[in-house]
């Protein structure tokens, strides 16, 4: 029971999500009893008011009454800092414009908070009622700046009801996400501070895009009223289909569940239920578990020019059994289409690491019962060795290996089929483009290249998740600057994409043009639907590997339970607040010189900036 | 089974140390039936060669012939980063002074370290056979400035067997330990870089002093030979009684051991003698449980007068029975001491926090049948909201609370008795006499301060642990110089105390003197009775409460199982060697303004340094 912890620890294999649910308990005789009774009915955190309305206190007259409150020592340090998240006083109103209740609800507030530090607990909860809260966010940010370790919750409804009430006007509609939105630009987004939202009813639950929305926020929890429960037909207590779905779209960012109650009884059925769902909604994927655990996580794209890859990295690349067989789809066809009178036909795979593609050759060769001679081309002599072994106990001597920089082996003899997985998430951005124009030299005139062609694509994101991650982990020597200046491979979970991907770069081998020019320019018109906050661009990329044989990692069109790619990120300096109907335009330049490639961009709408890595000053993949 | 993990997790109840145990195995046939009979005999991880004798490798001459060693398929790799700790071929001599041996070594050298990189093993295991190492020195050195991520342990013998040659001249006998240091010092103490002794026969184990001076480094492993196994009655391998005191005194360092062995069969003998003897040697003290975890962690000193201190640090400071008691013990003595002429004793609790010294008063009263008067004062108005709930339920009218500063507070009375408990690792440290001679004002001229006086003492410090986490958690708003100019409170573990402790300065309470002057210097000098590594100096206090009733951290007269203070640890700029019987001598200032108090240091032998913290500029404890 702790409102902290997320996950099970590993060799817990039972596939679902954990649901961590909390209990709201509004001024319980004995705080000790409740969360004893909360526990038993299975709930893992209490939602409850440090202070108990029985202490009235008039801050403001002469000296302050010191009792407080409840006394700390009715539980230990380790109970107050796992089990409690300490709501707030909800008729504290520092925001209010009458001048003696502003001043009271501020001495109040300071007092509450401070006493919540005092107790250590782990989160204080806040409620928004209103569209100014201008006082409260400079208190909370300014709590913020001087190292609050605790998290603040601050919660609004996901509809404000004005926006379904029959008597309210088109202007008098509010928008809680607006609420939400001014609140944490107060408190310069800062990660300690989430947001929680009440589930609505049934009949209001929002549209599609506006739910897309509050997946790219930090929510923390979701609060369920008891009312929303319906009994089923075995007389227990279920949400309707239309709740499950709702919260079926937040399971992935592992939003935690407070359960709101007016009724006394047996309050274990609903966090029973909860438990059932998360086993009900989880969708076991055995192709994606070994993926789990690196949400959001930042990683920087790979250098394999440079670096030699480690074996684990190979290992990661090697478990993907969609990739493999498609390629070895790619390579059936084009093996297919090697005029009959080569008869031997020759397979180049460059970049051969520790043999995937080399392997899918032969399982070609043999179904097809025709016989090749493939070459196998890598550079790390640590792959090679492993090469050697698969030579010398699976392969024999069909294959041919070459410890060399496929840029500048010399091979004795032209091939038919040039295969490489040389692809980065944004397609060229591990410059398959220049290693591939250097490899075709080897190619015969009509020879294929596997991949054939491969284009990127860009949309708008927001995530103030990774707008986080990239501010918080800044590495001791470099600069923010440099930061945000960074591309980044990340497996996106807390993310709104503000509009469909478009196409950027396109990229076809063999390339026999006389000048070839790897540098491109683009600019992108994307359109806002609705109003929300713009941190940066997520890219992606698709390929054809050969005639109708793809892969792809756009959202649209992504190879089902592939996962050797996540999507790329190109981030902004700042948030930038973009209204629905506007329009976001980006430049974006790949750019090279003789010992780096990189690219620029900047946004031309609905804002200007700078050009963000000009010369590739904060980050470049290197050609040597 | 894995080499990393050192603890059982939390919710382990069982008291005992872990003795994580792994297996040296040399060229086994299978790697992967190796690992696994190992882990069927209960070894945590396996120290083997990662190249195999059968793959000669000549480097030099001409293009190196690819094969280097086993593939690294043979285990996944996982396996390869939790089992392996990978032992370069010892016979690698990158320090021989003949040229074409020593090129050939250095690119044996690189190929093998490059194959452990690739596998991600978590640790390489190399081993010093001489004085001189400074070409592998500056290999290693170069390979963890580009971010190895891996550990290197460096194996030498805990006494080089020159030591108890009969045929070695004084000259000619070699200190493993000057080896071993050397080595790290070309690397700059990196903790990445940790050291594995060979364990020595019975009859050659060497000095205490020695010994302790090895507790003060990173020792990683201890290597133990079968042979010095001894059968016990019940025919079953056991240590000696010395062996198994040596293997004691590392075990709050938390080594792990390799067995080593040339026989075959049983192995499992040995590991489950290892775990046996954890059991054995563990000394279980329940007082003490709530302390581990901490061990080496640095924590910075407390500042009580301008911060609140939060319900987990009262809470911590409550557990400690031992201390109270001897409060209380205090307080009676003092209590019996105060003239029978004063009806009812008035006593004065300054800093009361949540109210042990108050409780300890009332239970004095009640023992000794006489009515008391207690007033409890105290400034953070949290801990006062505690202490009316205590006066309400538990104290009734005999206590009077005062939310204020001890400095200013104006009493109706003056006391007979003035409690406090405002001592921390240092004694003065925390302002208690800057506090006391404040609220003395309140004490009648014959009354009694409890703590009477309290002393601080300083030793020299070797501990390369704690030099290495001050360099590497710099918080990112402090240079380096600030942190080294820092004091730290620290649970000591990986640590030399060079020679003992001397007393340097003492506060007496009450201070009726017409001025009253806390400033101190003080210069102490320390004989090294033999070579090591000055890191810093570390601090202890003792206290007289009242008569005979004392508390002391000091390692001499250390208060039995209380575990209210840790020491503090002054540190230096740089680690210096001190050669056996040379002076260290230091200078102490305690310095103050109206604002802040500070202390200032610097080495005056064997060598001069600057003045550390110069104005209070990198550390201070501030009055308001």
């Amino acid at each position: 029971m702790s409102v902290e912890t997320q996950y099970f620890p590993d060799g817990d294999n039972e596939k679902r999500k954990r649901m961590s649910t909390g209990l709201q308990i509004n001024c319980p005789h004995s705080l000790r009893l409740a969360i004893q009774s909360a526990y038993e009915f299975g709930y893992h955190f209490v939602v409850t008011q440090i202070t108990h309305p029985n202490y009235a206190r008039e801050l403001l007259k002469g000296k302050p009454p010191p009792s407080i409150g409840r006394t700390d020592r009715i539980l230990q340090s380790l109970e107050w800092s796992r089990y409690i998240v300490a709501e707030l006083t909800p008729t504290i109103n520092v925001d209010s414009e009458i001048d003696h209740v502003q001043r009271k609800s501020k001495a109040l507030f300071l007092q509450e908070l401070g006493f919540a530090v005092h107790l250590g607990v782990p989160v204080v909860k806040i409620c928004l009622t209103k569209r100014h809260n201008g006082q409260l966010g400079r208190l909370v940010n300014e709590k913020l700046v001087h190292g609050f370790n605790s998290s603040f919750w601050v919660t609004v409804p996901m509809v404000h009801p004005s926006q379904y009430s029959p008597i309210c006007g088109e202007d008098e509609k509010e928008d809680s996400w607006e609420w939400w939105n001014d609140f944490r630009t107060y408190c310069n987004y800062d990660k300690h501070v989430g947001v929680v939202l009440e589930l609505p009813e049934v009949r209001y639950i929002p549209t599609k895009s506006e739910v897309d929305r509050w997946i790219g926020e930090p929510v923390r929890a979701l609060i369920v009223p008891t009312s929303y429960f319906i009994m089923n037909t075995h007389g227990k207590p279920v949400l309707s289909r239309l709740h499950q779905e709702l919260i079926q779209r937040f399971l992935s960012i592992d939003v935690q569940y407070i359960i709101k109650t007016d009724t006394e009884g047996d309050l274990s059925v609903y966090t029973k239920y909860l438990h059932f769902l998360g086993k009900k909604l989880y969708v076991s994927d055995t192709n994606l578990e070994f993926i789990q655990g690196c949400e959001d996580f930042l990683q920087n794209p790979l250098q394999p020019l440079t670096e030699h890859l480690e074996t684990n990295i190979y290992e990661v690349f090697e478990k993907d059994q969609i990739k493999y067989t498609t390629y070895q789809n790619a390579i059936q066809k084009a093996l297919e289409d090697v005029p009959a009178d080569v008869t031997i036909p020759t397979i180049m795979v460059v970049g051969a690491g520790r043999g995937p593609l080399v392997q899918a050759a032969l399982n070609v060769s043999y179904i097809l019962h025709r016989k090749v001679k493939v070459y196998a081309v890598e550079k790390n002599p640590y792959a090679i060795n492993t090469l050697i072994d698969r030579v010398k106990h699976e392969w024999s001597d069909q294959v041919t290996l070459i410890n060399d920089d496929m840029r500048v082996y010399e091979p004795p003899e032209k091939a038919d089929i040039l295969v490489s997985e040389l692809l980065g998430s944004f397609g060229d951005n591990e410059l398959s483009p220049e290693c591939l124009d250097g490899a075709q030299r080897f190619l015969k005139r009509n020879g294929i290249s596997i991949p054939c062609s491969y284009t990127s694509y860009l949309a708008p994101l927001q995530s103030i998740k990774i707008f986080n991650e990239i501010r918080n982990n800044r590495p001791a020597d470099k600069t923010l600057k440099t930061c945000y200046e960074t591309p980044y491979v990340i497996h996106l979970v807390n993310y709104y994409q503000i509009a469909p991907a478009q196409a950027l770069f396109k990229f076809e081998h063999p390339n026999w043009s006389d000048v070839i020019n790897n540098e491109r320019y683009k600019k992108l018109r994307f359109n806002c639907t609705q109003t929300c906050i713009l941190t940066g661009f997520v890219g992606f990329f698709d390929t054809v590997l050969y005639k109708d044989v793809t892969l792809s990692i756009h959202p649209e069109t992504h190879t089902h339970e592939m996962v050797s790619w996540f999507p790329i990120v190109f981030p902004l300096m700042e948030p930038l607040k973009v209204s629905g109907g506007s329009v976001i335009e980006i430049s974006f330049w790949r750019v090279e010189n003789q010992d780096k490639v990189w690219y620029e961009w900047c946004l031309e709408s609905p804002a200007k900036t700078c050009i963000m890595n000009p010369g590739g000053r904060s980050y470049s993949i290197k050609k040597h």
